[in-house]
């Protein structure tokens, strides 16, 4: 695995086939994804005025980021049924067709929820605006560049430009944590201390879910039957599937429930209307 | 049936082929479903502010339910179509082509509504912030668990795991009804007459309508021609297809009325209004 020969060795990118019931959990899973991303966008865009309107543009962002990820799930699903069609019969195995699973595509989406989810984070906090604009300098520009240098390594198909691309795409990632953790301390302190706690929180969740994709990007460099193979796949179409559906609808409904619980901290009588 | 050989015998999870009228009947039962969810979101959408802010999460969580279902039973009804396509006439049977009917599919819709369903009971209740979130926090884990554990054995073609996930599952759905009935029971005690009454309705309505489930569930295990066979699958399709009719279109309309009482209860110029 350390050697350059096995750097520069082909990746099994294009799966040949999976099973009957390896392809129905993923079938449902992606359409989970779909639903779940489609109703979180709705609810937050009928229930956005019942927050001050300081804190509409959060949870308008965190609306925009669910129905993005609605649209490109939408296509993932109609892509993954065209690139494994049906089998001979119920049980058989679904063949990889001429239409390749675009797993590339996925960067598309999270070229434009990334950096949202980036700000409707900030959005949340009604900073002052130079505060703010600071920020977001730094934050938004910095995970459009983690994404960009991810997609060549996840469209190679041997493993040297894959990690490499892979470790350039961590520069920009630990920028972010480190704005996220050190910049964003000093206006923290400032916020009501339930909000603190819940942004706190937040910080984590974004460390921790943002820690699947790497994860899920290395498994074709791990290798091996398992994952470099079907089972890999089905994993990592798992793990993605689930991370996107904890780091942009839940995280959005987070947002969202922080919004509410700062309306009714400026204003106490928005508490019992809602 | 009770012999360690039956319960490993294999379940006919595909159903061969369907009559002529036995299709058009599941046809024609999932295109009600679709259109009863669809406009009761629609009706629930239009007419939330009608109730008083404090109950319009509830009202709002109802649509977001029966939207949920709507489109899960759209791809219900394009997945049976390409399962069981027209045969050579009018009336020849219905056989089951290479795609297969994806029951498992029903576990993505109920892992996302039947949480929410607890959801919208507990916010048209409009306790006190502690108490929600601590009947929430007991019962939105269990209702989750109880449809993840039932999906292995939905999927499993074999009596054996069908039965033990089966079990599994039932071991939250008991907890679901023991908070449902023992500790909500203390909050209900402060709601006027009538919404304590119509609140206690609701509640058997869940124990009732969610009884149907596991009864559908366990049809491949009573087996026999008929269970095991055509017959039972009409009847499971029928059964599912009218009790998510009950369990979430018409209980968001009782959940809507709830929400008017108390509205007009609170304000009693909101009981004209409307």
């Amino acid at each position: 695995m350390t050697t350059m020969t096995t750097m520069t060795n082909m990746l099994a990118l294009d799966i040949p086939g999976l099973s009957a019931s390896h392809y129905a959990l993923i079938y449902n899973l992606f359409s989970l994804v779909f639903a779940a991303m489609t109703f979180t966008a709705l609810y937050l865009l009928v229930s956005r005025n019942t927050v001050a309107p300081a804190y509409r543009t959060a949870v308008t962002v965190s609306a925009m980021v669910c129905s993005i990820a609605a649209y490109h799930y939408f296509r993932i699903f109609e892509n993954f049924r065209d690139a494994y069609p049906g089998g001979a019969s119920t049980g058989a195995a679904h063949l990889l067709s001429s239409v390749r699973f675009n797993e590339g595509y996925r960067y598309v989406d999270w070229l434009l929820t990334v950096p949202l989810l980036l700000v409707e984070t900030i959005a949340v906090l009604a900073l002052a605006k130079s505060e703010q604009k600071s920020l977001l300098w730094k934050l938004v520009p910095a995970a459009t560049l983690m994404i960009l240098l991810g997609y060549p390594g996840e469209v190679a198909n041997t493993n040297g430009p894959r990690v490499v691309w892979g470790l350039a795409s961590t520069v920009p990632f630990l920028y972010v944590v480190y704005v996220l953790f050190k910049e964003l301390g000093a206006s923290l302190e400032r916020q009501p201390a339930d909000v603190r706690h819940t942004v706190s929180m937040l910080r984590l969740a974004i460390l921790g879910l943002w820690g699947v994709y790497p994860i899920a990007y290395l498994f074709p460099v791990f290798g091996g039957s398992f994952f470099g193979g079907e089972g890999g796949f089905v994993l990592r179409q798992s793990g993605y599937s689930i991370a996107d559906i904890l780091a942009k609808a839940a995280f959005g409904l987070v947002i969202f429930k922080i919004a509410k619980a700062k309306s009714a901290y400026d204003d106490p009588t928005l508490a019992v209307a809602h």
